[in-house]
């Protein structure tokens, strides 16, 4: 299992839908990169500058809402995902 | 329904009107970037260095003028929205 | 009506008299950039660290003194207004 | 009257005397920037995390010296003068 | 032995297996960087700004991820180790 | 006499012994920039985010070594000075 | 002898042995940077936001490692030193 460290979430990212122009499938690199997915994983939260921690507002499970360029790709067990911190989140998909 | 985290705000924007010049439409890029929108759903607000939060001080429904640059251009349920810190609101229109 | 925002001021922009050279009325790039005008409205003032807030030192009908690069330009209902953080402004023209 | 805003002070710049090369008048861009002059007015001081005003540690009348890159010029009623943070400040000149 | 100093812990990089490319084993600059490794010490932790210490969250022996480009190699009695802030870390291998 | 604001100390600077190569005195852009000097004045000290200030640990007479590049040249009443933040001092030559 | 200032800690560099490629001495450009040696004098310990200073956590006479770009190279005495922060050091060689 991924424990995340800190304020980090770990995301199964969601691959955007039928990624074509005109019928062609578009190659890797012109792909739209994904925005969207499920958080696996959160860590403990932020250690403030008095070293209390603040709680992730996020939990596993939830559906998020991601700035394309956010986090860290990571590969464990045959899977990728993403490491981000919480403050890369914009929103919940209630 | 898009839940923004922490001191983000998501604004349904208002495309300026009749963005042409001399009677011809602009293309896209050419277009003034929008700059007013409506508020349509707020964060619980900033996370101060004492873990404190401060409320948000728009609601949904408000209109408000942010800067050109600003904010993140995000898709959900097939409408455009854009995701930014409460911080890059420049006003309120009452 | 425009309410700024947190530290934020709106100001009316007085455009330097006489933009000439040697009689010529100077085109809009060449133009000195103005650096003083009336303020509209004021914000609530910024937000400390610790979630206080400070009441801005300049109030609504204040003549001030601007760096030429300072702040936003913005139009609302036909008039043009620059949007800036109260710390851009030099002086209070008293 | 010009008050300056926050921790800013206004200086009018003493000119560096015989701006001349084996007696050629230098062109304004050749000339060394002033680096002394007169404190011509003082803001509050400088505003805390925690809200509370410093005050300055110069005075009206007082004569200092500056990094020859600091501060705004500005003109007032015909006379140019510098805005600029306290702490751009070297020395006084007791 | 190497005691890291404040919030740095060292780490044994374990090299990502199979660098090979149809049977070519990659040259060096073409491999994959690695990004696990195992924990061979700790630092006493992070200073705050009040001068407190917080502990580190992971200890030796703790299988854990990290950012391809974090961290400084170091040599120490024949072995490579690589130097990084507890916070470069991004998750645990549990 | 010149009083340095805040955290400032003036120094005196020594310039380094033969500037020769090969017996030829270098050029000045040639020559090693002075690293040591003699501190000529004080400031009061650097002001903290909560307003107390903190004394400088360097004083008067003190022979101190510096940063080449720290500091900002100034000429008073005939002499070169430097002058530089306390925190850009490396050691006090006791 | 040489006292630093605040944080700062002065290393005896040691040279990193046998800097030859195929028995060929290597110029001083293509060596490698040291990155270990010994800690010659330490400070009173970095100056916090509250004005208290914390100790530094090495002392006189330990062997240290630390980033190859790291501190400022002096002179004194006829010797070759290193200054720099303490944050600097990576860990202590027990």
């Amino acid at each position: 299992m991924l424990q995340p460290i800190g304020d980090r979430i770990i995301i199964k990212v969601q691959e955007p839908e039928n990624q074509q122009v005109g019928g062609i499938v578009l190659a890797d690199n012109a792909k739209e990169k994904p925005t969207e997915g499920e958080v696996i994983a959160v860590g403990a939260g932020k250690v403030l500058d008095d070293g209390k921690t603040v709680a992730p507002v996020v939990k596993t499970g939830d559906r998020v809402m991601f700035d394309k360029y956010a986090g860290t790709n990571v590969d464990y067990q045959g899977e990728s995902y993403l490491v981000m911190h919480e403050n890369d989140l914009l929103a919940i998909l209630k």
